[in-house]
């Protein structure tokens, strides 16, 4: 016992000296921020926690997330110790290629989400407790969180959400070491005011007084910690730039990695601090292996075949539809489950809740907390479908950011899209959610405007494991206008009306195709032919095919959407189509909407059959 | 006394009386979400909130925050009530071009702010609050919230904000009426449970039994609720459906108006729940007017005539200039105000703060609530300068777009853009920004180089009071190469590099100025001369002067720009140079970046002056 002591303090004292040396090789990096939980982090993974090292992705290891993700030297000095990264791949950190960067990603193979926007690891660890509670595995997770990022709105939102789902399985971590990047935090040292906050929302809580002391640490953690139904979390009052006299509880040290010609003075001053922790212990480590258990075989994603069958009805609006496909897809695959904001009712998640209530999860009007959740299913295996209204996954934007960082493919589903769902104005219309998805890296964007193109790209959702997918839903019920024949793929899109005599291409994506066809048919009783191209997928573009769709002679395009014209379908297409000599009208939304039925809504922002028409008419 | 209670039992009933007509008119709206809320909103009105009706911008009025927005109609009836909006307008709710849309906008001339997407409205009476103190005004800021808004991370981050400010002049009131759209709230009607949260956050916090009696909500709000250094809260239990038996707390009802058909029998079951509250009352009200305070003149926005005299060496950080030049504008616009998410040493925020502590807000980890605040403080006649790294905006999309959609006009300075931040990594990085910015209604985007065009473009923001205006600023030092000479407007860019030789034109922004500058000078050694634009205005873009400035003989260009390929530069001009026959090559980062050095990060993402070259060499 007390060997195991001496031990984990030499490790302690080997994690500041890697820290060190990475940040002094690499120029740059967070080394008082790594100081302060060295003994948490000593503690953590070589006393407490129950995994394999070498088996990181096993079913029932327990997870750590580093949510105070700019400490990343020290989890990968961690790493190094556990025998995974060599001394020398140690020192790339922070260097081109690199797999060390200086906030942790997924190119980092021990972590299951990248972070270092602070607050969205507490939720990506209920994410994982969720998923250990549906799976009846017992595993714990634990979340190392810092004490500036408990401003942070996402953390609250996690507090309650773990509270409601009575996570006993989760573990936080406050490393309270008081000062931030520039000032002191708002409840500094007071460690009791955290205490009576995190007790009245209703988690156990601890206080760890020495937070820098091996002894108190065990203490805490290997206590019985465990309440039933209740999350747990510690606080832990260490020093930040501990174990170097010389950045101790000192501001100004943040973020800021010593020079060269320092190093060894401060290898120095870190030896003396360490005393005899930092002379090697003779103590042979073994890992806390995980238990076995039995864990459903991984399936492959199974798809709805003939998407008629899910439809009886000849509108349906295409948020509808998604409810209706998430349930049939939910039972042909075990491992989807449902995240919706309080709006299921809504966005028709609820439709899945009936049919599958033990895979639905209410996150309540929490957005950033639910995208964040997505992030742990989806890293323990789970296939998360994360609805709201799409104009409310701005608030999300920076998780969803971080999931595109860290490749956790979502699949996310935004309703309400566009000024056509009327009355209820401006703050409740999706227009920039097509420019936002767009930036997020290996993101692709579709667009359904009946059920079946719902069903269909509901598919290609499944399917799709390479980034985020995003579908926009209309609220109005649109009229079904494909069958089974119709195929769907990425990149894709289908011409609705082509003749030889076509003059303009008008090319719509969800509601507007409605506006484009009833278009198409009054030009055409002016003897005005018009081709018609539902773009269903927004990103990517498969630029040289829709071209030689567009080959019309004129290659005029009116582009027609329900987005703001900045990011939206026209923007994109301006870009993708520029090298194919096409000539192209943007209608799109320009000015902040009001309140007004669906109808006059396309019409006071032109993008309805009228603005079409004459925007065609405009290029002769 | 007894008089009084009946006629405030009386406006209660006839706000729900509105309430009801309006949204039986409208065929939609949030009626048992108005009332459950009536009473209280008649007790704040007409017996408590010490304002002018017919002065709703005076500089001492008491103000009032709808943040639950979806409870409209019966803040419009309120208005009714107060003789400013006629029954003939009232039923124009959620018609086209009215001013009474199905959320408040400040189309409606009486709120402070957009509301609608929940749990915003704390964070503006934050501003509002703070503007109060800072100004030495009387007034007090009443913010109304939902229940099931109390899940929204932001609400978390302004009850700790609020506690760190001490603001006593600050009342929340929370209508706890347990049913949120589609589920019961995770607190429900544990009022106990709020309250020791509240409390633990260190709010004076008040629970009332019977929110829906006149009573118990003026014996509430009307003792002497002052407790000084602490912002107070009232957890109110009321009924969803208040009113009227058929609704009441029932669950089904969220969002749904009554059929025409049914609103004879809903207005007779409302009439017989009111009994006598539904006679007129003999009582003459009289508005409990403010106190006259002498208040600061209004003056006009004072610029830098001339920006060398703020800087002194050869090269500066765009960051660092911002700050340079906010503390200068501080010292001649008393009105500004910086705001700042805990990262005032990177964006050099810490300039302003040294210069003018008083006017300095720190606002943490938290940048939601920071935006809001900041359009409190706009509300109120401030000119708040919001700044934080810019990719960290993300986490307050929703925010700037709620600030958009009311036209509050916010100066916004995104710090850190682009990978040329180097070896932080992705998630430092603002790549997304622009994108971002750009689908915010009437903003405007700038993006310096220099020092020099730092201050003048901020002379531009802090004259634009159309709506928000964004500075993206950059971490490097870069060196000054304008002038007082030159002169910067809204739409502008300047030409660096002309001849009539020029066979490609090449436009950058920021940091990539510098590598189109670099290139033009190696490939003039080459012989290939080539006209350098340095577009430091992304939106608006002046297209015909741009394309005129551009009018070398091929109109070739490359576009290089630090940022997405997605929604950026290059996007918006391939839209705005459409019409002029131009060839654009588009350079931007469009992989997901890693830990690198700047330079590397520039090579690696093909934004450097070797890529231009190839770029501007790949025309021929």
């Amino acid at each position: 016992m007390k060997q195991k002591k001496l031990f984990l303090e030499h490790i302690a004292y080997q994690l500041r000296y890697y820290t060190v040396i990475m940040t002094t090789e690499a120029g740059s990096g967070h080394v008082t921020s790594c100081l302060s939980c060295a003994e948490i982090m000593a503690v953590l993974f070589f006393d407490v926690m129950q995994f394999d090292p070498n088996d990181y992705s096993h079913d029932n290891n327990d997870r750590f997330i580093l949510s105070k993700g700019h400490a990343a030297p020290i989890l990968y000095a961690v790493w190094h110790l556990l025998g995974k990264i060599s001394k020398k791949e140690l020192l790339t950190y922070r260097q081109a290629h690199s797999r060390l960067e200086g906030h942790p990603t997924r190119r980092f193979p021990y972590v299951d989400c990248a972070t270092g926007s602070l607050g969205i690891g507490l939720s990506v660890g209920i994410g994982q407790a969720l998923h250990a509670k549906l799976r009846n595995k017992t595993f714990k997770t634990f979340v190392l969180l810092g004490d500036s990022e408990l401003s942070e709105g996402s953390i609250w939102e996690a507090l309650l959400i773990a509270v409601h789902y009575k996570l006993d399985n989760l573990i936080a971590i406050v490393d309270m070491n008081r000062l931030g990047q520039s000032t002191e935090t708002m409840v500094g040292y007071h460690a009791e005011t955290y205490q009576e906050i995190f007790e009245a929302h209703g988690w156990h809580c601890f206080i760890v007084e020495n937070g820098n002391e091996i002894a108190a640490l065990q203490h805490a953690f290997n206590q019985n910690i465990f309440v039933a139904a209740k999350p747990t979390i510690f606080i832990v009052h260490t020093i930040k730039g501990a174990g170097i006299a010389m950045c101790a509880n000192k501001t100004g040290f943040h973020g800021k990695a010593f020079a060269k010609e320092e190093l060894g003075e401060v290898l120095k001053d870190l030896q003396e601090c360490a005393g005899d922790a930092a002379k090697p212990v003779d103590y042979s480590w073994r890992a806390n292996l995980p238990k076995s258990i039995s864990t459903q075989k991984k399936q492959n994603a199974k798809i709805i075949d003939s998407p008629e069958q899910l439809f009886f009805e000849k509108k349906y609006a295409t948020r509808k539809a998604f409810g209706i496909t998430l349930a049939t897809l939910g039972n042909l695959n075990q491992s989807i489950v449902s995240l919706d904001a309080e709006v299921k009712n809504s966005t028709y998640a609820d439709i899945f809740e009936k049919a599958h209530p033990n895979r639905f999860f209410q996150c309540f009007v929490a957005e950033q907390n639910m995208v964040s959740m997505a992030v742990g299913f989806q890293a323990r295996g789970e296939i998360p479908f994360v609805s709201t209204f799409g104009v409310f996954l701005t608030r999300a934007h920076d998780q969803m950011r971080m999931a595109a960082i860290g490749n956790n493919a979502l699949r996310i589903v935004g309703s309400h899209a566009g000024v056509s769902i009327g009355q209820d104005g401006p703050s409740q219309m999706a227009l920039e959610d097509i420019a936002m998805m767009a930036t997020l890296r290996n993101s692709i964007i579709l667009y359904p405007c009946d059920a079946i193109s719902t069903a269909r790209l509901m598919n290609i959702m499944l399917q799709y494991n390479d980034g985020i997918s995003y579908l926009r839903t209309t609220r109005e019920e649109t009229e079904i206008i494909y069958n089974n024949s119709h195929a769907f793929e990425i990149g894709g899109f289908h011409v609705l009306k082509k003749s030889d005599q076509d003059v303009v291409t008008i090319i719509g994506a969800g509601i507007t195709v409605f506006e484009a066809l009833k278009a198409h048919e009054l030009l055409k009783k002016e003897n005005i032919n018009t081709r018609v191209i539902d773009l269903y997928c927004i990103k990517p573009i498969n630029a040289e095919k829709l071209a030689s769709a567009i080959k019309q002679k004129n290659r005029f395009i009116v582009v027609v959407e329900d987005h703001y014209k900045q990011g939206g379908i026209g923007q994109i297409l301006f870009e993708a189509l520029a090298p194919y000599n096409v000539k192209i009208n943007h209608l799109a939304v320009d000015k902040i909407p009001q309140s007004a039925t669906p109808e006059e809504q396309r019409v006071m922002h032109h993008i309805d059959k009228t603005a079409i028409i004459k925007s065609v008419k405009s290029f002769f």
